[in-house]
């Protein structure tokens, strides 16, 4: 019954991520209402996207398609000899907005999930053991999610990793309360690893 | 720090209402992970969504751009002297898919807000009115929303209806009790509506 132009723009917009029918529909008929301008402007950015923006072959984190590899791993000032394991290449601007970390990085492209059909060979795993040997790496810090998948990464990471190199410092992020939370809604696995790693005042 | 093209795309996608900074990401970042073929499809419909959709002229419903005059409006099956007035012209398409009106439609624009700067002489009164006498129209059905400005419209359309059209019927769409609400969560003017329009069982 619609106008097919403006179905074929519920549909394909209806594909992204968490997005049904009603939103899609919002969001077309926001654009067609709009000026002609806006609309192409963000089919201009959609074309553009896939374009200008590639993967690193080092450390597969993304980058514009101009550069060879990421920005991060070839500054000079970074320290190559520690490196930080995210799963997906968003964790690293999450991480950079700290302007705490002055190591390099890696992705390893998600996290273990045989539900979801992505088992360790899938990941980047055999590309970070070869940079802890390459770049001669003192210590490797395990930033995987919070999550199931997250844990058992790290956990399979840690073993592969101290299986090849024994003498290799294998760290994760701290667990704790995070900011703003009140201790009483706090999950119990929190709370006693809040507990467990306590810090001297 | 991000890839330019990421970015832009990330800018772009927030323009759709709604969308905050976070989810913009987490659309811009799914495609750019999806195949270049969802991204370029979003583009395309994008692109087409102003060129092959366009306004009536008479009813200032949307259509196929190849249309001249909406196929609603045209088809010889419809009374052409029952006009609904909406607001919007996907409240059309809510009503058609009722398959209860056989009717033709007038859409408005919007619905008078002086807080936003839509004023009457923004909305398609005019034309509404021209149509009443054109089509020798029996009745208006007023269906704008039932929000303060959606009343407020509607209360004015009536008066100027009445004022050019003194025999003209003008209705409007019952106010009660929608499926699924239990009495207890109803408001007070909705309930209050639902006991004055009461109907016999």
């Amino acid at each position: 019954m619609l106008p097919s132009a403006l179905n074929d723009a519920i549909d394909a917009l209806g594909r992204l991520p968490g997005v049904g029918s009603r939103t899609a529909e919002r969001y077309a008929y926001y654009l067609l209402k709009s000026d002609a301008n806006v609309s192409a402007k963000v089919a201009d950015t959609l074309l553009k996207l896939h374009q200008n923006v590639r993967t690193c072959p080092v450390t597969f984190a993304i980058m514009d398609a101009s550069e060879d590899i990421s920005p991060l791993y070839v500054d000079p000032n970074r320290d190559k000899s520690t490196i930080l394991v995210v799963e997906e290449p968003l964790d690293i601007y999450a991480l950079e907005r700290t302007r705490s970390y002055h190591g390099v990085y890696h992705v390893l492209g998600g996290a273990i999930s045989p539900m979801d059909g992505i088992m360790p060979d899938q990941l980047h795993i055999k590309e970070l053991s070869k940079r802890v040997a390459d770049d001669a790496v003192s210590e490797v810090i395990i930033a995987t999610n919070p999550s199931v998948e997250g844990e058992s990464t790290a956990i399979l990471l840690e073993k592969l990793l101290h299986e090849t190199y024994p003498k290799l410092k294998i760290t994760r992020l701290a667990r704790g309360l995070p900011l703003g939370i009140s201790l009483e809604y706090a999950d119990q696995i929190t709370l006693t690893s809040a507990l467990d790693n306590r810090t001297n005042l």
